[in-house]
């Protein structure tokens, strides 16, 4: 059965970073529903306006493999203040699946107390974060996957791909991609 | 004074390499215009919908110091055949401006005959262009700079950022993203 991923998204993401996760994981196969924060479009950190399928409320009753969290400040600090997020982070961790979160939304895993273990972020974020940090680009811990930046992203993305359906789909893709 | 760039946009985008090279360059002071072919919204290769500024065909009596095309086969394949593109392409060739086109989009550049000398692209695309072939990250020859693909495109933006403003413009935006 195919895999499911939701990506709340709020006004103030970080445009590269919430595309090249849904690009990345739509070209693995996995069904991506970008998800607004009480509206069907929001306005990234620079400018680019990106349509969601639904709403955070609509989606939160659905069930996903992969809950997956964008950057942005403005983004990261109006998720960390959506109950139906923070809810949807809770039932996740509940039910063993896997949470990833990239650049400053590591915030909001700490608001909605599913990180514990070692993590990354955006330089500066992790002062309010539980766990160890550590200054790397992609970080694993039990079913928490961090990230630090822009930059990281695809890489983030590619390990999310190997957890939800394998290494051999993340080499492939790298190469038709030229990531590799 | 600040920099201008435009990027026509079809259905069928790589939403990557568009993002990509939209955010980097607005982190660079640069202003970008997103021209929709006919339209306000396009639609992405996998399924991102993004909000366009303005049309190609409005754009098109405006100044700018560089036109970018990303790639994805039905984005390049509809502005190759989009008169207002190829109009403008000449008009920014004739006027010594930078040009950039990755992945697919080459063959828009090729059908505007503005592509003589090296060039890169997405692997297959190469046969219908004139100039040398060289299988390079990034290449650039003279006014026009060219990519192969979404792994290639953060690097393809940092080439645009330093011929537009600067290297230690570039230098500075890749620390802060973790590109560096």
């Amino acid at each position: 059965m195919g895999k499911k991923a939701l990506m709340p998204l709020a006004n103030g993401f970080e445009e590269i970073e919430a595309v090249t996760i849904i690009d990345i994981l739509r070209r693995a196969g996995v069904e991506v529903e970008i998800a607004g924060l009480g509206r069907y479009e929001v306005l990234g950190a620079h400018g680019v306006a990106i349509g969601a399928e639904t709403t955070i409320e609509d989606a939160e009753s659905d069930n996903f493999d992969l809950i997956v969290l964008a950057g942005g400040h403005e983004n990261a600090m109006s998720l960390a203040g959506d109950a139906a997020t923070l809810r949807t982070l809770r039932k996740m961790r509940d039910d063993g699946k896997l949470i990833g979160a990239v650049c400053a939304a590591p915030i909001v895993l700490a608001q909605a107390g599913v990180i514990s273990g070692d993590f990354t972020c955006y330089d500066g974020y992790e002062g309010g974060i539980e766990g160890a940090y550590k200054r790397e680009r992609v970080v694993e811990s039990g079913n928490v996957i961090t990230a630090r930046g822009p930059g990281t992203a695809a890489d983030f993305a590619f390990a999310l791909v190997t957890r939800l359906i394998g290494a051999e789909m993340t080499a492939q893709i790298k190469r038709a991609m030229y990531f590799d």
